[in-house]
């Protein structure tokens, strides 16, 4: 890559992922960011909806339709499901050399059939459904460094399937047993205005949502079959606990026949040995999501349960950066050739 | 009972569990505080410790030394486990009439192995283990009525036992896959000064701990197995979440046969239909913890899972009231003849 | 008052003054709630809109429409400002017998143009304006029990009239110096959908909003300037701060000629010497928020500043409660001949 | 300069201020970490204390005693302070070329009377005290590039000295009538164990704490008398607000003659105009503590108040950074010749 930077759209960048996009993007010394869309802000700077952007240069809140795709290199796009389809099919219409990060749920399912079981709609784009590559980039390393579109995991999948993954496919635990107990930060829900994410709603309290019924839950199984060969039907429920950021996934999990922990624990830490952002920690240690809030690290942990031949893996990640934006910026580096780490490597924030 | 009120004693007053208890109990038509023990403050005002307690007329604290037995009616013992024993046998030998609840771990398991083997030291009092009743008034009301000595619940076992044992009695789910994925404010933890339990250690993330080794874990085995007739081994992780009061239990079941998610509803609404403080919502609604915050009330629920032949029942109290001291208090109006919900029907503090 | 209750109505029960409402009333002896009304949730159960009154028997959200004045004894209304003129003319005009607390800010100031030039318009009930009881039952409360509508403080000024009236009475403080700092809990704000008011965009931080132009301060203006018999121009910033209940008022007063600080907590300490819901607490001790979070009471302190001449007066309370709700159940034991703590003697809840 | 790094050692690095200088050394080009000091956890790995650093490469823990100064560039000195001053008295003498910037309070005031009168002892390096170079880097730049000792000043005090010196410098307010009403989170109380910071104890509530006597305020004098060129004596009370990071300073502050509030906000925005690090907000725009969240950057704010001849200034940063460890990375920066903000220009995380 020359010294020329690269050109950034931003779509949807009044939402939280994209003001954290920006956050990272204006350290990041290969990206310029051109463009920022907000359709409700169309006109505003970006100060007037976050503001601890004061005193940075930063392009106007403008339209989607203001966007020229010939004058961008990369576009992260971080709008609501369904809309996204069509956006992205005439952002990649219009220019032959743009490359697109989306982190909307849109592209993330392989099967159209699944699609439009989860989402209520058929899918509006599904040549790019079949296209686009999944974007963790410790498992679809080099299908990314190729791709011209990415759709970055839902911050629940990204937690999880780096836990289980690796086990599954080392044919070390149970497909049918697995049971996930997600806790997130109140930033997952998003920015809108909604009267049951007011901080008098859910500060001093914690509850479950969207039990047996999350569409997170589809990434899951489609990722989990096809790390195990076989179907796979997760159990999964997440809760919302009261903090801005994290999420903390506690996975009970089988151990096929005299599999140990220990053998467990080095199966994950053989397939990460050389990642920079996943760390799995000593078995037994318990990780805290505070301590990888505000990065793009992910801690990994496996430990014993008290109950013969089951164990507990516990993973955490800050879900605004590796269970969004930073993650989305690892994929855009490894669009673009650039180093994988730049401008992520900033540590946790704590306390 | 006459109009002349009973003699109360709260030895351990200046900790969670006893500031709630003076302020139930101050409340309390029936009771009148006689004696504060806290042996750190002895000699201060109860608002040196709780100032929320200014203008009320309280007894000064004391040494536990200075307390007589035979000046009392009842007593709430909120010591640390393990110096309890000796505490509530020389009381109990004092006073022939004195009836005690414990909030200590200290009388809640049968058997004197299982103790040893949780606490690491062999018990002081087995007589009394042996005579002491388990105090979850749903489940043991008519001996705690004619008891001397009642073990107050632990916390999480008060939350998750009051989910599972009808489901346990009614043979309606499998006791070997029991999952139990426990959530609970800060207040579980005590008032001694950790640094880990410090606001800026705590706040702003979430985190598991005691994973496969929690004390509670043994109450739960107990109870377990006098519901389901047979050896029960769970497993139980409590995480640690950024909100003062409540625990959250989530239940991953199996289901026995063809038992239906119905079916699991219908045993827990019977068996709790007169039940003044527990309250078994409609299938499928999700409860949240901050709706029973400030309460003696209980809420549980029943979920479906995707999976075939699997459940989800979740239960949520205020770890200081239902989980504590409100729980107390109920077993002291049994114990003493006084209606059940003397003193314990204010509602939930929301938001 | 005979056996029978009280038939009480409430008017905007969906928002959290209500809710607090439903929550003292339930458990007041001499009151029942017969109707609640919910624009929005008309038709739905109470539990719809708040959970925690799951197994309390309430009647039905209604439209204000569907309210028979003549079939209630109280009306709590707890609407936006503007619209509430006309529901209580029309309410007082369908029931003589009809008396009336009004949560609102529509009947707090008695000067028509003060009102227009604080809220934008014309006052549309300016003689029932003229009729309202300023509702600060300490300072009002003569008044109060022969009113038929009491305009219920705003939470900022019940807590700061409650600290500094007494010592403008007094002359025993400056009018023209004096600065107020407030700071309140998120549920101030109300339960309407605000981006701004969302978990993500308030927690972990503090800032002031309103300042130099809170409606409040009307109210403190108008409050002071009749305890000092003088024009008074307070200035007034509050600040939202990462909490839920609470307003905690931080007040910075010159002394006047060689008035001492013993002598301001002398007239304070004398000024509330029967009041069952004042605690003024010794000079130099500084009080906490929580420690009066989900009571009815208010703590009030005195403290020396360094400079000399100058003073601390800090005082505080429950926004939901002893500033708005509680505040406005014991305007209505006043009014009905109730016992003036009936139903609030409930104790602070801390942690 | 060279490409060699500095070698940097921390004196206190299981501290607060020491696990945030951990976070911005490990990612500044120019610095080396080489030693880490921590008494109570001599021999430990720092991820024991602080477990986000998991991965990275940091030397042990280790005693005050085993550092050797000639092995060292530059210190920062995050003691107690009282144990600050002999420790660094000893390094200055056992290395000419060590450069020290302290965290601690021993070298903030110049007086050593005021001094001994705010900490209860005389000073034990009264030479040093007279030689250190107060840390405020945009007022004593010059200095601090040529000191050996900075004394990094305190949260409170870099906060409403960025604010308030360069209007009394210009003369613009008047120095007899400073009222500073502060805001902090509660990492400004530092690490150690107490009850009073528990979770459970200052969560859901807000409090003022040392009313007329936190040791910061003779900072405050000592630099707004030396601004004002005359005895300034201020009022000033903090508030520990329940949030982790963040001073928020309201300053109430009298024009002096017909100085107007636009008047302020020039004098602000020219003393500022250059500086990296400080914004001056529009006239009238409120900041917000968390939109400087884990940055480097301060906010000031100029407000006009109700009440003529008065104005409100408001300024904000984070505690641990622009009030702490990043102030100290900049004064480093100076004092080495790196550019002053090197390490240093992460974005506000928010939310």
């Amino acid at each position: 890559m020359t010294d020329q930077k690269a050109r950034i759209g931003i779509l949807g960048a009044s939402g939280y992922t994209g003001g954290e996009l920006v956050r990272l993007l204006l350290r990041h010394p290969h990206a310029e960011i051109k463009a920022l869309t907000a359709d409700r802000h169309a006109g505003q700077a970006m100060t007037a909806v976050f503001p601890q952007f004061a005193g940075f240069d930063l392009p106007k809140l403008v339209k989607i339709e203001e966007i020229d795709a010939n004058a961008l290199d990369f576009v992260f796009c971080g709008l609501p499901h369904g809309t996204t389809q069509t956006v992205i099919k005439n952002l990649l219409a219009a220019s032959a050399k743009l490359k697109i990060a989306d982190l909307s749920a849109d592209f993330r399912l392989q099967d159209p059939v699944m699609y439009e079981k989860w989402y209520g709609h058929g899918h509006l784009a599904p040549e790019l459904q079949a296209e686009a590559v999944y974007g963790l980039a410790e498992i679809y390393r080099e299908q990314i460094k190729k791709a011209r579109l990415v759709a970055v995991p839902g911050c629940f999948p990204a937690t999880s399937i780096s836990a289980l993954v690796p086990l599954l496919e080392a044919g070390a635990i149970d497909p049918d047993s697995i049971v996930i107990d997600s806790k997130t930060g109140m930033t997952g829900a998003g920015r809108a205005a909604k009267e049951n994410m007011l901080f008098g709603e859910v500060s001093e309290g914690i509850h479950a949502y969207g039990v047996g019924s999350h569409r997170h839950t589809a990434e899951l199984d489609q990722e989990f079959s096809l790390a195990a060969k076989r179907p796979v039907t997760v159990t999964f429920t997440p809760h919302l606990a009261p903090m801005n950021r994290g999420i903390y996934a506690t996975h009970y999990v089988r151990l096929v026949g005299k599999t140990t922990v220990e053998q467990l624990h080095r199966v994950l830490a053989d397939f990460y040995k050389n990642e920079p952002f996943v760390k799995v920690l000593d078995i037994g240690t318990v990780p805290q999501s505070r301590h990888v809030r505000g990065s793009n690290f992910i801690q990994i942990s496996v430990i014993a349960d008290r109950v013969a031949g089951r164990a507990i893996v516990i993973s955490t990640l800050d879900n605004l950066i590796k269970g969004a934006s930073g993650l989305a910026v690892q994929d855009m580096n490894l669009m673009l050739g650039f180093p994988e780490t730049e401008g992520l490597m900033q540590l946790a924030l704590f306390p």
